[in-house]
């Protein structure tokens, strides 16, 4: 039985989810990927630079396929644009095709964070579950696959061939959902998101992961009245949605 | 491990599954769900006949939109125009509007054949699996969200906004997975739906059904040479497949 907080969420029966950070770490993931591979090469790299650096370059580059600067580009040829740059300044050299292109697939290998599978698979009981992420359909079934992501279906900006924040993403997966906006609602660690979210018609809903961009980075933080709800993690969104 | 029948079946990396009348039996649930819902109301009437004249429908509804006689359509709006034909046809009087959009749901109850969920199970080990139908996304979410149905994904006509045998339905799906056609198989019970497969570039699996259309009806056969796999169910395909 569903107890929810307030009646205007009664209505709601699909959760979308960010997936970089809201679901997974990448940060944590690609430091400890990097870790293994690099000790095996007797190489000493800052991989927890590699890794904020990697995704710095990721809104920029989706800022040029926003604007039209490049053409449509999945996440996976972004990340790879951005990887070829890293390997020069890391001074990684002499890497094979196969070599760059099993690095790139990292971001289809993220670890969730601990509460996300148990979360997920109770939130699923309740609700038509997905992710809404920027990571093109395919890296997220994969990534799906290889975590064990209970995911109903799968959701992506590459359905609309627009990166979030973009209105048309939200909207494309309402109406592949054949729902209205407010019967959907939008779960993300990031306020950008849900603001987007929010103007196109969605419910909200703030997660806090404090450790997305490690001990020295800035996460976001919410108020509890900034959005529709705002847990610490995915078991007390679940218990905030009375699942 | 893998032990696939011919060299060229190597490179298959993705399974894409027709689903009314090769994984779920749409004539068998609409009869079960029409016996229910008249008994309680004292009606009469032949469902066997009801399933088939919907049935009978679908095709050339689905003509309509691929000749553009008719906007792009998803396949529940499809449906709802057929089923309000259908209900005069046979005479049922005085639903409400909920109670005909319960009806037209009924395509997202179907039940999978006996071996659906077991042989699916199989073959996710070793491939991606995802449907690929003419069931627009939230029915087919719904579907196997009802059934158990243990997707990797869905992927739909509706993603290209076309219907089958539609060569794009079939390379928009490849493009999703970011995959090359030749690294997907097609997996039906209807010829039609493989050939049309085949011509874009897909390896091909056919599946016997041959209660699909009842005990009078014309279940679609195939020879054993006819495509790459010829199986008599899921489990079948997943031992021919060596999974």
């Amino acid at each position: 039985m569903r107890l929810l907080p307030r009646a205007t969420l009664n209505k709601v029966k699909a959760l979308l989810f960010d997936t970089f950070g809201t679901i997974v770490d990448w940060r944590g993931s690609i430091i400890a990927e990097g870790a293994v591979w690099g000790k095996a090469r007797g190489m000493t790299i800052d991989w927890a630079r590699f890794a904020d650096r990697w995704r710095e370059g990721y809104q920029p580059a989706m800022v040029s396929v926003r604007n039209g600067e490049i053409p449509w580009t999945k996440l996976d040829g972004l990340n790879r644009m951005l990887l070829d740059e890293l390997l020069e300044e890391f001074g990684i050299h002499g890497l094979t095709e196969l070599e760059k292109q099993n690095w790139n697939r990292v971001w289809h290998r993220l670890r969730p964070w601990p509460d996300s599978i148990a979360g997920l698979t109770r939130l699923k009981k309740d609700f038509i579950i997905a992710p809404l992420s920027n990571g093109n359909v395919s890296l997220l079934a994969d990534m799906a696959k290889n975590a064990g992501l209970p995911w109903d279906l799968i959701l992506s900006a590459e359905l609309a061939r627009r990166y979030k924040p973009d209105r048309e993403v939200y909207l494309s997966a309402v109406e592949l959902l054949s729902l209205t906006p407010d019967e959907v609602m939008m779960v993300a660690a990031h306020r950008g998101d849900l603001d987007a979210a929010r103007a196109a018609g969605l419910h909200t809903a703030f997660i806090h992961r404090p450790d997305e961009y490690g001990p020295a980075g800035q996460a976001d933080t919410a108020k509890p009245v900034a959005f529709d709800i705002v847990a610490n993690d995915t078991l007390d969104l679940a218990t905030k949605l009375g699942t």
